[in-house]
Formats: C-alpha cells, structure tokens, sequence
C-alpha cells in the first residue's frame, strides 16, 4: 500500500531541490587535481575544499557542522526535546563520500550527499534562535560526506566511514600515495592529529542507522525502466593475485607436446571465470591484469600473473564459485604441466543491508512514485560502499538511482535530474517511515 | 651408399678434437657481462675479447685472420694453386656466431665456430712458410665467427650476417641500445668505421657455399635418438604485434551481457593460435607476450595488446595459417563486440637450404655414421640462423647437433662430446664431398 507522507511537498519544490542537486555536481566537479578531468583524493586540497563547500551548505539549511578526526565532513540537525535541542538523541545518518577515483564521473558519492542536505532542506523545522534548524523526528539527523571511500590516493578504500565505524587500524598510517607520501604525513599536512583518530569512532548507540543514495553503477535499473531501487546487500568481495608457473622455451624450437605454456595456462584461467561466473545469478567475476613473463616475443611464458575480483550477494555462493574455480584451475593446469597458486589480497563479507531499513526504503520510493505499477525493485549492489563499513555499528539501508548504460567510474557517468527529483522525495518519505516506526 | 672420405681419421683424433671444444666453449662462457651468466652482446668489451680468442685459434691452426668492418671475426686458409696459396680462390664458408641471449647457454652458435676449426685442423695441409696452412681442395676455406645473430643489444637480429651479405641498411645506425647508445657510438668506441661498413660484403662470386653445424634447439633429434640431422630449411616466420579494444567497465556494476572484455577476447586468441598451429604439420605460434588494460584489479579491461610470432617451414604454410588465425579472430572479436588489429613487425622468407650442400651434409653424415641403420634425419630449422643472411648471396646448408630435451637459449642448454665429435667428422666428410663434386 502506498503512503505519501508529504503530501505538501509540491513537484516544483522537489525540482528546485534536484537541480540545485545538479549544480552542486558540476560545481564540485570543478574542484579536480587534474584539470579537464576529475580527481579528487583523500586528504588534498581538494578534499579541504570540498570539505568547506559542504560545511557552507550544510549550515545554509540550519546545521551544526564539524569535521571529524579522519577528514570526514559532518552536519547535524538536532532533534526536539519538550520544545528544545535535544545533543544528545541518536541520530540517523544520511550521506555518501566526496572523494573521486581518477578521470571520475561527477556523481558516484557525490549525489548521495547532496541530496541527503535537500532532504534535510525538506523535513527540517526552525530552531529556536532562528538561525539553526531541527529534526522534527524522534532521532537526529547528521549528513555525512565521507572523506575516502575510493582508495584512490592509499590503495585502502574506505578510510573515512572505517574511522566513524571505529574499525581504523594503526598500520594504515604507514601506507604511502604514488609520491611516496605516508598517509600520517598526508593527515598532518592537512591539519588532523593522527593521535585523534578514535575520536571520529561513533558508539552504535549514538546512531539509529545509515541511509545512503547512490548512483547504481550498473545498468538493471536503465534496462528495467525504472528509476529508483532498494539495495539488498553490498556484495561480498574477494581479491586474488595469481600465479601459473609453466617453463620459458625458445618459441621456435619447442613444439607443443612439450610446451608448458604458463599464458595459456592463464588465458583458460580467464575463459573459466567467466564461464562459470555466467552460470550463476548473482555472482560476478573479472579479470582486471594479466602479463605474461618473460614477456618477449620469441619466448614461450614460464610465468603469467593475473588478478581475480569476484564479487557476489552472498558470501556462499561467492566462496562456493571459487572452490568451483579452484577445482577447474587444478584441471586446466593439471592438462597443461603447470602450477598455479592463489593469495588472497581482500575478503569483505557481504553486508546485509537491514530488512527494516529495506522496508522503509520500498516504502519511501512508493510514496515518491504512487502510480507505478510495479514494486520497487530490489537489488544487490556489486559495487563497495560506505555502508560496508559503517555496518559494523549501525543498520544499513540504500537507495540506488537510474544510472544510464550503468557507466561509472568515467566522465560519461549520468544520472537525470527528474531521477534524482524522485530520489529526493523517496529518500524524505524513507525518513519519515523510519521516524513512523515504534521504536 | 657410405663412403668415408677420412680413412685415416682415427676415433682419438676426433675425441680429442671434441674435448677441445667443449673445452673452449667453457672458456668462452666465462667472457661474459653478467658475473654468473652468460651474456655477451654485439660491439660489447666481451665481444672484442671473444673475437681476439678466435682470431688466436685462427692462427693456432695456420689461418690469416681479420676482423671485418661489422666486427665479424674471419680466418683464412687459402686453396693451393699450382703448389703456391691463391688468395683469390673462391671460399667455402664455415661458421655460426659467438654472440648470445641474456643468461644463455653455451653452444647456441659457438659450438658452430669451434667446430670449423677443428674441421680446419683436420683438413689443412701445411703451407710453403711451414706457418701458414693451406686448404687441400679446390676452394678456400673462411672460418666465421659472426658478431651479431642474436639482435640482443639492439633489438636487430643477423647484424653480423647482414653486413657480409651486403643487406646492411644505414637506418640500424640510429638503432639504440637500453642505455640510449646507438648502433653507431658503440661502432666507434668497438673501432669499427662506420662509412667502411660496405667492406663487409662478400660478393657471391667469391664464395663456394656457406656451412654452419649448430644445436638443434629443439628435441627431434632426441626423440628419435639420433645424433645428427640435415637441415632442409631455415623457418619463414612473421610477427604481429596485436590490439584488441573493447570496454572499459565497472567490475562489479557491469553484467556479462554488457561486457566487451578485451583480455578475454585476447585470451580466446591465444588459444585460437594453439589450436589452428596445433593441427598443422610444420607451423608453430607463440603468443610470448600479453597485457591488459588499463590493468586495474577492478576494471573490466578495455584494451588489450599482445605479440604473435609465427613460423613455418614454407612461407604458404605459415600464410595460410595467418589467414586461418585472422579469420577466427573475426568470429571471436565479432562475437564479444570487441575490435581487433594486427601490425606486422618483421616478416622473414623462408631460406631454403641449397640441394647440394644438403646431399653432401647428408653424406657427410653418413661418413661419420657409417653403421647407422637409418638415414639421417631432415628437418627444419624453426629458429633463425645466419643462414637466413647468407643465403642472399651463396648456397647454405646446415648440420643439427642433438639437443637434449630440446633446451636453449638457457643456462640448461646442452650437447654432448660424444655427438659434437661426430658432428666434426660429419662436417669434414661434408667438405670433402663438396670438394668432390662435379665443379
């Protein structure tokens, strides 16, 4: 059944919203390292620019802000206490990260944040001096901008929500960028005091759970028709670097009975993952790198590496692809006189996003679009989110928009202003369900 | 029918003869730029002191000696003429080259030069100065230590040949080597003159043939367990440096259907090379190098380049192959919506051997091998040699060394004394044959 629960909220309000949206995207998307492209990473001077940028907007809709411990961006909506600000009430956090991989597209993370700020602009009531604004709910608000969900500056992604879910590890300050720069010295360059660090950390007390907006980074939503979904799960991800070990021969004079052909090997290798990865529904493997040693022309491969990104819904049925790629690995080379080895570089559980928050979600995109004649689709996201982290402290819930062709991570990503309009509104209308709840 | 032309050879003679270059191919191994390799490379310190060793046992078996304007080393042994030398009597040249691969073995080519000496040693007869040798048939005879087969230093194999041959092209001058040293610098600093280089050549009118006894660099000899073979012809072969364009994606957002995988592409490639050369009788494919990009754990790869060399016996053969390959890359690439390109890098005729010199190789073979049950083996050099220059300007022909389980260009390569010592008979009996010929 669907509910509106702003029936106020007229159409042109809800389009001034999505197209300051749009601006605001193309405005950050001039704040770039590299000019022509985007590329904004942890800890630059960009990061500090965008940073003041949000602070300015979210003060402009009444918030209280702060930047916290790791670079992370935070404003704060009070809730209403016997008529007054209430500090202390758990808040729900709504937001996305700023940070960019590079040559990115201008709305992965980013529209997630500004669109929590309109739908702060949306719910938020007058404050009693005038000038700050509160939550008219039973629990605070806080948008937050992640400051590094990409990795793209330390290779380690997620930096900024792993700091808030309190799960930052001290051997992180040791990681350096491509200048060699540690990020201790980046974070003290940028004016944060590495010894702080715990004090981003939030208790899952504090929080009542995180609501996220996020360009879909595939295209089911663009092939379906539709413009919103509520995510299910964000995949359970493993990466492995691989090793085929065969014997270098001289390419003229080692016919093939003899060959053990380390790249053939790995060409199988690639050719299987793909093929038993189409079998299965939700699970998705790739191929990113592969090289061949000793990589000349004339001599048969001793050696070839390759990566391996396998994601899936659940960590079953990714664990149970690889077991069945191992066991073909083990033919392939067996057929072949190679070996073949595997080290496991990451492994993130799936986080389940909660049924609550799924709930409410389904129901908000309901009420942003009452006559749609089907159910809201529900889908697993591939991709990594903040939500990964933040899920060890407090209850996870996403929205994904239309992401046209499901182009991300490239200037030709996209998003429509009329997607984000109902995205906008379904995301108010989640809050308000999740304040309609008992608690 | 066998007919042994050297009576008078005794088994001692020609183990002593073998142990000799076993012995110095030991020695030359240990003139080498990399300390516990071997690696001597083309107008290098170790090639002037590879070539002042030969020049030495040049003279040891009474040869004049000189170094040509492209630092191959060459030794004389002129034909009797009315009882005095003829130093203008056309000459049958016996050699191979002493010039190797990084961390290489210690035959490949030097077994060959060694080996002409001691056929020298063998056949001289002594000159009227009682220092000089003479050459007892009715042609001269030229040892020839080439300076550059391999193409190690400046990526240009057969420099050495080339030069003799009269195909130098003065655009290799501007070749560079890995410390941006050009072909011509390091002929100054060797000593050489670069506007003399034309001295090099040989015309055909002074030349009887051409002889080299190399390594097999493959195992036919040894599977058939035999010692020797006639070379029937120095493989034809072409190299293609290939792009495969696609997509570049998401990992994790873009579904299979979606995808336009260019290492995947790539990859069915290089099997498809296996595939089609496999089912061929005479034609071997190599795909030695293969990358993707832009070479990301987590990006579906757009582009992806790799190397095919490809070698037959006869120039048709490996055409046809070539077609056959780019007619299945059309289906394949066709299939996964990818683009696909080809530039050929180096394309070599085959060289046939000439007729003559392969009968009286097999002759000579047959001489050495007198109790052999079967006829020597013929096969087909996959690898390259510095035949495939001298053929541009006299007869070749070529004699195989069994090579235990094939190995080459590696610290493993082998061949053993007891068949270097029948190689050396072969290889006499071979001239001596010549020599007998109807002129």
């Amino acid at each position: 059944m669907t509910r509106t629960l702003l029936p106020d909220l007229t159409p042109d309000r809800v389009a001034a919203a999505a197209r300051r949206v749009m601006a605001r995207c193309d405005e950050l998307a001039r704040v770039t390292a590299t000019p022509g492209e985007i590329e904004r990473v942890y800890l630059s001077t960009e990061h500090a620019r965008v940073n003041r940028l949000a602070a300015e907007w979210m003060r402009e809709v009444g918030m209280s802000t702060r930047q916290d411990a790791a670079g992370n961006q935070i404003g704060r909506l009070d809730a209403i206490h016997r008529g007054a600000s209430d500090r202390d009430a758990p808040a729900l956090m709504i937001g996305s990260h700023l940070d960019t991989v590079p040559d990115a597209g201008r709305f992965d993370g980013i529209v997630g944040v500004l669109m929590a700020l309109e739908v702060v602009r949306l719910l938020r009531v007058p404050g009693p001096d005038g000038e700050s604004s509160l939550s008219p709910l039973p629990f605070a608000i806080e948008v937050v901008a992640f400051s590094d969900e990409e990795g793209t500056r330390f290779g380690k992604a997620l930096l900024g929500s792993s700091a808030v879910a309190g799960t930052w590890n001290d051997d992180w300050w040791q990681l350096t960028d491509a200048d060699g720069t540690t990020l201790r010295q980046a974070a003290l360059e940028f004016g944060l005091d590495p010894g702080r660090i715990g004090e981003a950390a939030r208790r899952p007390d504090e929080l009542v759970g995180y609501l996220e907006a996020h360009i879909e980074q595939g295209p089911e939503l663009d092939r379906r028709g539709q413009s919103l979904a509520v995510v299910s799960s964000i995949a359970s991800a493993r990466r492995f670097q691989l090793v085929v070990e065969g014997e270098a021969r001289h390419a003229g004079g080692t016919p093939y009975d003899m060959r053990h052909d380390a790249l053939l090997g790995a060409s199988e290798a690639a050719l299987a993952v793909e093929r038993i990865c189409r079998g299965e529904h939700h699970v998705i493997g790739t191929v990113g790198q592969l090289e061949a040693f000793p990589g000349a022309v004339n001599i048969v491969p001793g050696e070839a590496h390759f990566s391996l990104d396998l994601r899936g819904e659940f960590d079953g049925e990714r664990d149970r692809v690889w077991d069945a790629l191992s066991r073909d690995l083990d033919v392939i080379m067996g057929r072949r006189g190679l070996r073949w080895r595997a080290r496991e570089v990451h492994n993130a559980p799936a986080v389940m996003c909660a049924p609550l928050l799924q709930d409410v979600i389904r129901a908000g995109i309901r009420g942003a679009l009452p006559d749609a004649p089907d159910d809201p689709a529900t889908l697993f996201s591939p991709a990594g989110h903040d939500g990964m982290s933040i899920g060890a402290i407090t209850d996870v819930g996403m929205l994904f928009l239309r992401n046209p062709d499901g182009i991300s991570h490239h200037p030709d990503e996209a998003v429509s202003a009329a997607d984000v309009a109902l995205g906008i509104r379904a995301l108010a209308e989640s809050v308000l369900h999740l304040a309609a709840e008992p608690r």
